[in-house]
């Protein structure tokens, strides 16, 4: 397998950890995709974009209330989560999941991940 | 007690709850502090813009990627995290806490928290 199709499998296998886990990308910090394993019908670059704007609004927020350096956003819906995490220094792996998922459980799954893609990038 | 003094004691229970619980506020959608208790020198304006704004991303993230209506912003630095979770429909509970504190326990606590606030206003 060549580098993407290695990291398009580790967002495979953390998509498919859990039936409550519907889509997972990496993107960079500005917010563009870089690979994704979304479902049908789901727009990667509003995902990309959207997992930026999340993402410098956190490093806004811990950098204003002295949190250190940016590790985790998580935004929970009624109907899911959305949850951003760093994947290497230029890149972040975004999930998104229903309502039901385990939240300590899907961030383990991800923590995980993140580091298998941080050693792809 | 009057109202504003008994949001004030819900608030100064929820910080001592823990030690890892360093500051909480109650503020408006729009960024204004209704009250709070944050620890000296913290600047009860910064956190109540920081927390507005946090939540405007929130709702965006939400209802861009389908994941229903808004119930809490979660982020998570190197020293500590920013929770942002409603309470009542026109204000926010907004809780700072070092990197030690145990999420699960401080959502629990900031679920009771946020009840009894959202009965106040």
């Amino acid at each position: 397998m060549n580098r993407t199709e290695r990291i398009q499998a580790v967002l495979q296998t953390l998509v498919t950890s859990s039936p409550d886990v519907e889509g997972a990308a990496l993107v960079t910090m500005d917010g563009l995709p870089l690979a994704s394993a979304l479902p049908g019908g789901t727009d990667e670059d509003r995902v990309s974009a959207m997992g930026a704007a999340a993402l410098s609004m956190g490093a806004r927020t811990v950098a204003e209330l002295k949190r250190g350096s940016l590790e985790q956003v998580y935004v929970k819906g009624s109907g899911g989560y959305v949850i951003l995490m760093q994947a290497g220094t230029e890149t972040v792996l975004e999930t998104i999941s229903n309502s039901d998922a385990r939240l300590g459980l899907l961030l383990y799954e991800m923590k995980l991940a993140a580091k298998e893609l941080a050693g792809l990038i």
